[in-house]
């Protein structure tokens, strides 16, 4: 493979999830009627901006602290302080974009959890929080032994790049949702594809191509920290 | 990690690859009016059932063809064959839902490719057909030299997965965007939850799990052939 460093493709990764959240922030602001935590639509609107922030860039970025080669020498405690930090703050995130659109949802008398998306989107984050759970269980934990630990890691990381894929795939259900729900009138039906439509739609190309991104990251081997397939110990 | 076998396993991800093509079928059948080709909805439907069948079962077929235990030794090329094959009869189904679709708009006066998940759907199938034609001219043309198989050879891989996790992600938010269209009246409204929603949404979950469990297989170093990691050659 082309010897792409790593370094480089971070700045870049990061330049790119950066954008990511500058569009969903843009697009609530400029065309959904900006910010509140009152209940109303204006509350929703933390909704794809928190989950965007939380279950894709900051996500993304714990799962990739250990392609990052300071991180490939000496302890590897702090590293996994920071990874298992960064993804507490991320689920946090998740969390409070969940109360935001169950309260927008109470307030205005709209059932909750009844679309494919809302069914795709909980299930991602309760997987997210399992994960979370058994990883703080067996990797910080000083109790898990070293066998556990082989038997649970290679599942740990395979399903820390499924539940980036379902995160990408609810953002992408979710943003194709919420323009059919705002974009029905006259000129600015969906259909027509007004300037709102192509912004957020662009806006979901950009998350899928950071996803991808991430996960091609991932599964390059030589950007793995050397010894990444040993249970690995020092606590 | 658990020893699994292979087969067992491959059974039942088949039962579960027909049960996803049993349940789009039956939705469209039941719920949506059954199929035609005529450009009426009747002939929207096909979208859904050539998209579930092609992009997502045969494609997963497709994809784990060398994970079989009888193409581990003799010679590659029979199963470059089947591959490619069931790849390409994956790529005819999806571009006749295309069709399906693209006719259905153009006879009701639909505009095309407005939606995030048109959008997406389109890319995942042009990204489908560069892939086609890549490992094509690559790994079963004679004339590809070895260094560029060993180059392209992760590439292809890593793309492999990637596209079956954009055809799982725009069959989320195509089934949701269905259900939004289809249940709009009294108590059929997708929000009060109607059979039809939960059979879909169901579908959607079962899509979902195929999905994951293939990318599994696939990323499961003791399923991989033993010189998965060389370019290979046999012609």
């Amino acid at each position: 493979m082309l010897d792409l460093p790593f370094l480089p493709f971070c700045v870049l990764l990061g330049g790119l999830g950066f954008v990511c959240v500058a569009f969903v922030s843009a697009w609530c602001q400029h065309w959904r009627g900006g910010f509140a935590w009152d209940g109303s639509a204006q509350m929703f609107n933390w909704h794809p901006v928190l989950m965007v922030t939380g279950m894709v860039v900051l996500y993304g970025a714990a799962a990739l602290v250990y392609r990052l080669p300071p991180a490939w020498s000496g302890p590897k405690l702090p590293w996994k302080v920071l990874h298992g930090t960064l993804a507490l703050v991320a689920f946090g995130l998740a969390v409070l974009g969940l109360v935001a659109v169950f309260r927008f949802h109470n307030h205005n008398g709209t059932p909750n959890m009844y679309s494919l998306h809302s069914w795709l989107g909980l299930a991602t984050i309760l997987l997210f929080s399992c994960q979370w759970l058994a990883g703080f269980s067996a990797f910080l934990l000083p109790w898990a032994p070293t066998w556990l630990r082989a038997l649970y890691k290679p599942v740990h990381v395979f399903f820390g790049s499924t539940i980036l894929m379902l995160s990408v795939a609810s953002c992408m259900s979710g943003i194709n949702e919420k323009l059919f729900f705002s974009l029905k009138n006259g000129t600015m039906e969906y259909k027509r594809l007004p300037a709102e439509a192509v912004f957020a739609n662009t806006l979901g190309l950009l998350i899928l191509l950071f996803g991808v991104l991430v996960l091609g990251a991932l599964a390059r081997p030589s950007w793995k920290r050397p010894d990444a397939d040993s249970p690995d110990s020092c606590q």
